[in-house]
């Protein structure tokens, strides 16, 4: 806990979805574990072997936006630990203060070529197929604000735990931006919290405070800011007692249909997304969003 | 709010679906808008060039009952208003007192020849194709009961407010009449409320009360009965702020699958609806329930 | 009442699933009913002609484990209930102290032949079909434990009533034994309680307790546990009223769907069962669970 305690600082959360600049990132500080087996400069991994319990802290300021690269790290690391069979059970949490990820990186979606684009929206695509998919036991510690793709990642998790701190939101506001949620995010939050949540939530760009976000099940429960690790570690203990393979093919038969439904148009959501996203009002959109997210700041 | 008050009479809701005299109505009342642009005998269009709303107060007494002639203004005043650029918004309300609208009018159901009952259902499907897959943001200012066909109408809409009255009920309550159903009311509803609620709701043809209609999510929202325009109002504002392209994507996104489903299968339905209608057993059913009806009244 | 009382014993519910021994079977009671008019070792069929409701208790000791045998009989007394026009409502309870159904046989499946495990297999299937499929309208009396497959049959019916004993429990548990429910136990608990329920549910094994039940809506109703079957004959009562041809043909339409999926599947979901099964691996898992069952005994 003392980790999160010295994160906690003042910066606040960007804005909805968040501009970081790119290229060569320089973090702050550079966390050491002494469990920690695996790490990158913007995610510390923490593989306890005897627990076989991984905990993934994302640390790219300031807000975790998933940008190309942040993303393709996460996948690298995803992959790996997928494949350690000494890694049974996943927990994702977020070392920046206030904001667990602000999701996809606007940056990665404004003035970028369709190439460029069209391999940021893979990316995500990749992400979502690993961690809807994994045969680990995913836990989102969401210690933060977590809009958009970070609500993504979170919904992608087996059990979600939220910092009861009113200050935080979480929900898929894709809209406000002017932007849409795809097939993929919305059939994930249908999974989750019915249609009519989802209809709603999606159409009005809707962001949840956390004791919304319980009611209506988008997430399973809240904790105090400082004991969401420790809560997600026990529940991570309880889901892991469970027998493995039968929870394993029990989790593949329900998320199933979703996932066949993207590797099976992968290319084509591709196409549908890199053609909306550089048509120019959708620029001029984002545009103005980013203009008003460096007016919030200021 | 005083037109409201001004037609809230004695006369009751004759009963879950409704029997009118078809043929020239004429309409007690004739109400006149400042604003309002377009209407007919049965139905009052007000369409505020300012805000981007239209209101249409449906009048066609007593209780509002869908015949054809009534469907058909339905569905011409809805086409103009999606072509007319100036409406972004449609609130739909009842001049009628004590109902919004009683549903589909049994007369055309009872004692017509299969062409006529053909022509009835094709303007039923049409009215819910508008309605369900409207670019406009739709809200129901549900002022009074709303069984059947006045229930469909309502879940057609982006959003539900209904009037905090005991005495009003909301439900498909086909059941309860002999007649079924077909699968896109059920399907609109399964959208609404999940698969378990529509299922006890329509086997047991259930009409509930505004509290219990909150509570299973029929209805969004509750106000007191001379507050439902108002607060429609209101909402529509909130709604017209989310940015439109957006909005209007997503909707499609949330109920294509079911138009799709309808719009293959229009033919099909039809005949479905036509051959089953005039089935003696049912037509005996019709009888009986109007008989009820009667009964009811005197 | 009391019949119920007199059943109301000591020897507790052996496990989640259960074991019984085969062959002949020994009822320690039978019940005699004056309106009795179909019976056998195992199944007290109550068939009032007047009311035109049939209650059938379950009493095959222990547990009510569902052997071949005991499946076989199932099916058998419902075929006949459903040609049976005589017969428009059917009530399932147990007379087993303490526990509904323990669910399928464990015995059925441990150290048999492939043969023997699709012919059982093939008995589950027929039950899931006659019950979900069935055109009368059933009620769940749950007046005792309803783990796995005793879960599943109550989920089946049209509506569940349960004694309110926080000893007992009810829930798809078959996760914790190692096994796998299969995609149409799935489809069943997702039309109850909703897909994340479900996901959640199935993943971890979970047994609700019956007020917990209840919130999720895998039951619909508690009563004080004398009262079960009392409320569940005038549940039947208010269903009976309801319109018949439409309420049927309401129920087929809610679920054709999945009731067609397994119909076109039932050989491959046959041998998906036994290559399962058979696995060496879930062979010895169930020989771990049974040697903790018999040590929970001792």
């Amino acid at each position: 806990m003392a980790l999160r305690a010295a994160l906690r600082g003042k910066s606040g959360l960007a804005g909805l979805l968040s501009c970081s600049s790119h290229g060569r990132l320089c973090p702050s500080s550079s966390s050491i574990s002494q469990r920690n087996n695996s790490s990158s400069a913007k995610l510390i991994v923490d593989h306890d072997q005897t627990t076989g319990v991984a905990v993934m802290h994302m640390q790219s300021p300031p807000v975790n936006s998933l940008s190309l690269d942040f993303l393709t790290e996460i996948c690298i690391t995803l992959e790996k630990l997928e494949m350690d069979k000494g890694c049974r059970g996943l927990i994702i949490t977020s070392n920046q203060p206030k904001v667990f990820s602000a999701g996809l990186d606007i940056l990665e979606m404004y003035g970028k070529s369709p190439e460029r684009c069209g391999e940021f929206w893979k990316a995500v695509q990749e992400m979502w197929l690993k961690l809807y998919g994994s045969n680990m036991v995913t836990i989102a510690a969401i210690n933060g604000s977590s809009p958009a793709g970070g609500c993504l990642m979170s919904i992608t998790c087996d059990y979600r735990i939220m910092a009861d701190n009113p200050r935080y939101s979480i929900g898929l506001n894709e809209t406000m931006l002017g932007i849409v949620a795809p097939f993929w995010f919305k059939e994930t939050m249908v999974n989750t919290v019915g249609h009519r949540n989802t209809e709603m939530s999606l159409e009005l760009g809707l962001l949840y405070k956390p004791a919304e976000a319980l009611k209506i099940g988008l997430v399973d429960q809240l904790v105090p800011e400082d004991q969401v690790l420790s809560a997600a570690t026990q529940t991570m203990t309880k889901w892991l007692a469970i027998p493995e393979h039968a929870r394993q093919i029990t989790k593949s038969m329900m998320r199933k249909p979703t996932i066949e439904k993207l590797c099976s148009n992968r290319e084509a959501d591709i196409q549908n997304f890199v053609s909306f996203i550089t048509k120019e009002s959708i620029q001029k959109s984002l545009r103005m969003y980013m203009e008003m997210l460096k007016q919030k700041k200021a």
